[in-house]
């Protein structure tokens, strides 16, 4: 027999980070504090039903790991690759996620585990994580720019993401920053993803024997002069992405992030901040350029935030 | 003797647009009527306190014109040319408004009216007009650029005015669009106002004999080759700055305001569309370029607005 739950009860929130490889899931506190995660591989091609099983499955996991409850749990916040339908819980990525074209994957979940579901953009439920408990915290606006195989990007604003028209995620790795220069796959000549991005910067090593990222950075290091010549173009269009960002956005803080920051954050941070030391009125001494702080479990913690605040307000 | 004024009475909200040269000034309805109005020259030389009392003297006049009395006022919005500090009240454009360094204009109209004075940065005024009354009615975001003696732009965001750190008002004139151009004073060189704004085509125009942005218009329809170029530049830089909002914003509507869109929207327009149509994903069939519709009103009814709004929540 249990004691009935009262209304002062802590109430948890599990965090869900799904990705193309692998899915993670964490129990997270009222406070941010993350009790207990794991994670599995996603197998999209099994189709959404089988996810919401698994995921149900994982809850169980975590509770009995950490002694709770299902009822003393509010509900799961779940961050996703896009394009997303956020208002019918639909997943239309079939490049990342093929099989889960057809159907509500919010749905699924609710069904399965009875629990209140709220579907993100996976980089914006990164964002909320960062701003709640990472390096964005107490500041606002934050811009985080992920450079991973992309260059992707989102802006919290006044407690919340900001959206565009009809509910659009912005797609910040698409900005101009160059002309005379190659064109990324959405047609952009000289786009920062172009130019600063992993699938960037390898595509333009290729030729020249680099077939990644990380060869063309250590050919740079070597002193090989094409190689220090992409190299530097990224870090230009780096430090240009930042001018436009202050003006544009003007945050108090942008947050670097993605695979390419594991290594190359001092310098992609170092041309930021000189482009905006020299940039006109708002942007100089204003805007703080800081690494991602929680990793990879940024995306679980703000994808439980999603549900505690609904909670609390 | 009057009648005494019941809760349901209408409520009345005075909106003012202070420029460098001219002040206007007019009585708006809670339904985005402009009742009465009428405009003095800003003289600001003579200071604060002037400012506050031809304030009131001119507030009796409409007053009197639409027959109501003072206590069917909530306040008065005043939109300014920036930098403002909206906490104080303070006025800090010695260029624009020279004389009004010292001192809060809204302490000073609200000790001489009697009134609450809400202060609000005049592009933002305008944008909150236009949003309420104009060409961005039911539309979010909404990006305002204008294209006067500098470019400016302020976005509108879930019934807002966005505001980045510190409150500070983004300068969206001075994202970068060109390399290889002509700096700016800021120092970007190819910016957005460096090549579009009618200053800036006045400079590139001056040494070709061309003074003003319209000479060189006039020279490109001539036929002029070198008029032609600037013209060119100037589109093409509209055109890489709608590409620009478009990854940033992704507004549902852009309106275009200012001097220059008196005679020239309809090109501006074209080749934003243009670029637009080209972009990938949310872009496309997404945002609608549109002309500013109320004219010299919009900062009136965007500043009122301010009052009518503080007052409905």
């Amino acid at each position: 027999m249990h004691a009935p739950s009262s209304p002062l009860d802590p109430r948890f929130s599990l965090g869900v980070d799904i990705g193309g490889t692998k899915t993670a899931m964490g129990l997270v506190s009222p406070q941010g504090a993350l009790l207990e995660h794991l994670s599995f591989e996603t197998h999209s091609r099994r189709g959404i039903q089988d996810m919401a099983l698994r995921l149900n499955r994982g809850l169980e996991t975590l509770l009995q790991r950490a002694s709770l409850e299902k009822k003393q749990v509010d509900g799961m916040g779940v961050g996703c690759p896009g394009p997303l339908n956020l208002e019918t819980g639909e997943v239309l990525n079939p490049y990342t996620l093929p099989g889960w074209e057809q159907g509500s994957l919010t749905q699924a979940i609710e069904a399965t585990t009875g629990l209140r579901v709220r579907l993100e953009n996976d980089a914006d439920a990164a964002l909320l994580g960062e701003c709640w408990m990472g390096a964005g915290q107490g500041k606002n606006p934050v811009l985080m720019l992920t450079f991973g195989t992309g260059v992707g990007g989102a802006l919290f604003t006044d407690g919340r993401v900001y959206r565009g028209a009809r509910g659009e995620h912005p797609e910040m790795g698409l900005i101009p920053v160059h002309t005379g220069m190659p064109k990324d796959y959405s047609g952009v000549d000289g786009s920062l993803e172009s130019l600063a991005s992993g699938s960037g910067m390898a595509q333009r090593g290729e030729p020249l024997g680099w077939s990644h990222a990380r060869a063309v950075f250590e050919a740079a290091q070597d002193g090989h002069p094409e190689a220090s010549r992409i190299v530097d173009e990224a870090l230009e269009a780096v430090g240009r992405s930042a001018w436009v960002y202050a003006h544009t956005f003007c945050p108090e803080c942008i947050i670097l992030g993605g695979g390419l920051m594991d290594h190359h954050f001092p310098a992609f941070q170092q041309r930021m901040q000189q482009a905006l030391d020299q940039a006109s009125l708002i942007a100089r001494n204003l805007i703080e350029v800081v690494p991602a702080r929680l990793g990879n479990q940024a995306g679980m913690l703000g994808a439980a935030s999603l549900m505690l605040k609904s909670t609390l307000s």
